[in-house]
């Protein structure tokens, strides 16, 4: 049975999404909720990665996640079978969302109790970097089979990051991914980017990246 | 020596962008020259096919191709290599091109003499599918580590393109990439879609695409 229910985003009606998200990511701190948003493009493992992090840290936190999509239910169908608390949203056609959008989200969820929320944003490496959503933190995935290269076609996505999951390194034998390189072009847009290689196929990597969710979760309830 | 020009573009003036794209297709069919928007995710592709084709068919074509970006120039410096006609058009963020941004572009480029113009659009599944840029046919790119479920997930996209080629097909072994699924899903978005496996790495599939592209220009000449 699935335990989701889905959600059609309204466009939001505010002018000042900078001042929406400022207002949003206050709140949630007053509530003691973490949001992270995580953005990647299309197929670099999201939702692998998300059903991976609730295994690791399901006992130790209560999670929310929201699924954002043009409008599937797919992912959420996926996710909701952790447990974890989950919602479909769907953007009706909008390739990003913005903080008003993501609290219509978040009511849709529901944040009481929830420690760590963590939004999937919509499959896209150029719109969702512009919208500031409220969220705590912001995380991307790059996958190995995208290329190294990627930091140099979409700066703001690599900018505005807090991290980046470098996700399928499996496979990294079939592709020419050269992590110097990467680093090098990454560090150039972002200096304090924090770089996590992971499989989220095999699991290796993910408990450094569980212990980066731990960190920033404890400093946002302390600060 | 790097061969090719840079173009930064404007936004686009029209309102009814369908009609431009009409106008603009009217133009590029009295002028002989097919265009092909090529779409697909960052990453899976577009630029290595795009060298594969130049090498397959200029012996037989003039092909001139433009490469659009949000402001970095590696693709067209790529393909420039070639020795193929190069211009990188620059959307200044935008994550798409519509038919007056693609009309810049011809512009830019020069079509004249040309047989067989590329537009390399933004990587991104959701915005380039929402244009029509006056093209004469609509083609994408997904490759195999994005996984069978994109149409679930990009509908519109796959509603809007003539062929999908689905590229890096030497990787198969370590993805689950489902065919069967796949085709089911796309057929019933696009029951007239053609899907040719391609490996733009090895060259598996392109001497097809090639054929294809054959063929529809030699159908745009006639018609």
């Amino acid at each position: 049975m699935d335990t989701y229910k889905v959600l059609e985003i309204k466009q939001s009606i505010f002018e000042d999404n900078d001042r929406q998200a400022e207002l949003l990511r206050e709140e949630l701190k007053k509530e003691k909720t973490f949001l992270l948003n995580l953005m990647s493009s299309p197929g670099s493992g999201k939702t692998t990665t998300i059903v991976r992090t609730i295994e690791a840290l399901k006992d130790e936190m209560n999670i929310g996640v929201m699924e954002a999509d043009i409008d599937s239910d797919v992912d959420a169908h996926t996710v909701s079978k952790t447990g974890a608390k989950v919602i479909q949203l769907h953007t009706g056609g909008m390739c990003h969302l913005d903080a008003g959008m993501t609290k219509q989200g978040l009511e849709g969820l529901g944040t009481e109790g929830i420690d760590f929320a963590i939004l999937e944003n919509v499959g896209n490496l150029v719109c969702p970097a512009e919208f500031d959503t409220g969220s705590s933190k912001n995380a991307m995935i790059l996958s190995v089979p995208e290329g190294d290269d990627k930091p140099l076609k979409y700066p703001l996505m690599f900018s505005i990051v807090d991290v980046v999951l470098v996700n399928k390194i499996d496979a990294v034998a079939n592709f020419d991914f050269n992590f110097d390189k990467f680093r090098e072009h990454i560090k150039r847009l972002n200096p304090n980017i924090k770089v996590i290689p992971i499989s989220a196929k095999t699991g290796e990597g993910i408990e450094q990246w569980a212990e980066w969710v731990r960190t920033e979760v404890k400093n946002w309830n302390e600060k």
